[in-house]
């Protein structure tokens, strides 16, 4: 279920636009496709962005491999990172990788190019196999925090195809049902990009775990009449006094679930986490297409001419969080004392 | 907007699962018809749906002209009752309409068969008036509660399509919009079966009241950023306590408003009140298909195999409703005490 492929200086996505329906492969040899892959979601998730971004990267270096003076090629990759910035505002696993190619370029001043192009493929592809080794951890972690035989929530897709493999939500269900095999889960469906019913019901049932799909608007019925005993969702980017930002919806799934008294977990690895940002309410919302809100594949279902919103995100006070799970523990409240304890 | 039409022995209804790309209407020249055309949504909306059936037993009567013995010809009536009766379950609208007729043949008992079908029709045309009568009443009581400028949230459509004409909680819309043009409206596009984004959005944007269409999974986010001063929706059975049955994402609007501090009402005629049933945990939810969940208009959007849930509805507790708007005044809490009083 792995998103994301290097081999021979091609970066191979899966597809997701088109998951479930069909398993398609786009190639990126330039970090233009791959900031284009980025914007239109071919790629999406966090931690997956982050990685896409630091083998963009890479990509960058091989299309600048005939210069041979190193001012102009690190002028060159460092316009290539920052059309990759440019992709999306929300998600700071991007700026953290990017961020940790552009330090190699400083901490390296003295490399010759063609070096330089090595450092720059060992870097992208250790922050892929880290990004598995912490899914795996935060799964470790996550399972301990979950209650025998329940339901779990899960909002949008926090899952292999939302990282390098594995998943952060989605890891954490994955290591809970190894451990034990009564667990199922419920997945919000997600509009207005279906990545709950696209990918995160086809991941589970993939792998063999219970998943029953509902509507958004399903969850708080399902909470109220006591079928959900847990929610797990990932993060796109989370404040240092644990604000977090997550997939439109997510918000309200927190709500109810402290309204009706279900521990509401967020999974993410600490790239995930903005250290320098004091609260959620400074994190950019990214606002995209309508078409993605009035159209369904391509099949109208709004009329002409009404106003339409589409926020990509929103923001979950920390008050409604019961536990961020880091592949470096499980932070609790109060946050701003436990979170930058996971710092460095 | 009037989604039903009674003419020449004839029930004519706009194809609601049509809208808004298409304009069609659906003629109804038996009780059997009829029945379909509820159950398959093509009329839907608690007293849109009373009014329908009310129709239906009229062309049962109609269908059973030849029939001049009354006791022929009234068991053929309750057995077209007892199909109309079987269409939906949850919205009580139906119940209380059929009820009405029914009673009719008990009052009458003398008459003969054609003087029957007339007092059927006459009392089919009472019912279909008298719900536009009372839409016009609610609009007035409830446009009282609106604060002057406000955005008002909407879920599903309860407008002049879910209605003889006008609407129950888009009629307080319409209604406060007559007296303050700066109002506007956000509609939820109501899972699975886009009712807010088909109708809702639709109805509003004909009528020229500004309307923003957003996924379910926003609303909460609007209401967090102080986008949402009210929020307004209709029932379709509303127990005697004052727990609300109504579209499936109704509860988890009640409880995020609530969380920020919005006052919620609740839109409908006093012939949506069961008041014999004590409490909204009675109301039975009607299960609908699976298809609705996994494909829209055709178009599959969820994986094979994987299980789904589709409730229709859900039920709001009392205590997230800040009042009951009806055609005899605004009912408060508590709703123990100020629901009984609006029997009779």
């Amino acid at each position: 279920m792995r998103p994301i492929f290097w081999e021979k200086q091609e970066l191979r996505l899966v597809d997701q636009t088109k998951l479930p329906t069909e398993y398609e492969e786009v190639i990126c040899k330039t970090v233009e496709k791959t900031a284009v892959a980025i914007e239109d979601m071919i790629v999406r998730g966090a931690p997956a962005i982050g990685i896409t971004a630091a083998y963009g990267v890479v990509l960058g270096a091989y299309e600048n491999a005939d210069l041979s003076n190193r001012e102009q090629f690190d002028q060159a990759i460092e316009l290539g990172i920052k059309r990759l910035e440019k992709t999306r505002p929300t998600a700071v696993n991007l700026f953290w990788a990017l961020d940790r190619m552009k330090a190699l370029m400083v901490k390296h001043g003295a490399l010759s190019t063609a070096e330089m192009i090595r450092r720059f493929e060992q870097e992208a592809t250790r922050i892929h196999e880290e990004d598995i080794e912490m899914c795996r951890t935060m799964g470790r972690f996550g399972a301990e925090l979950i209650p025998q035989g329940a339901t779990i929530l899960t909002h949008c897709n926090a899952g292999a195809l939302a990282t390098g493999d594995y998943g952060t939500a989605l890891g954490v269900i994955r290591a809970a049902f190894e451990k034990d095999p009564t667990i199922d889960v419920f997945a919000d469906e997600t509009r207005p990009y279906l990545q709950g019913a696209r990918l995160t019901a086809y991941e589970l049932h993939a792998d063999g775990i219970p998943v029953t799909l509902i509507t958004d608007n399903m969850a708080g019925h399902f909470m109220k009449i006591g079928r959900i005993q847990a929610v797990v969702v990932g993060a796109d980017r989370i404040a240092s006094n644990g604000d977090v930002a997550n997939k439109i919806g997510t918000y309200g799934v927190a709500v109810l679930a402290k309204e009706n008294g279900i521990p509401f977990y967020v999974a993410a690895p600490t790239s995930t986490i903005d250290f320098r940002m004091e609260s959620g309410e400074e994190i950019p919302i990214e606002q995209r297409n309508k078409r993605e809100v009035t159209h369904i594949r391509g099949i109208q279902i709004a009329p002409d001419g009404v106003r339409i919103e589409n926020p990509a995100f929103d923001v979950t006070p920390n008050r409604y969080i019961a536990g961020i799970i880091t592949e470096k523990g499980v932070a609790r409240p109060p946050y701003s004392e436990s979170i930058p304890v996971l710092e460095g």
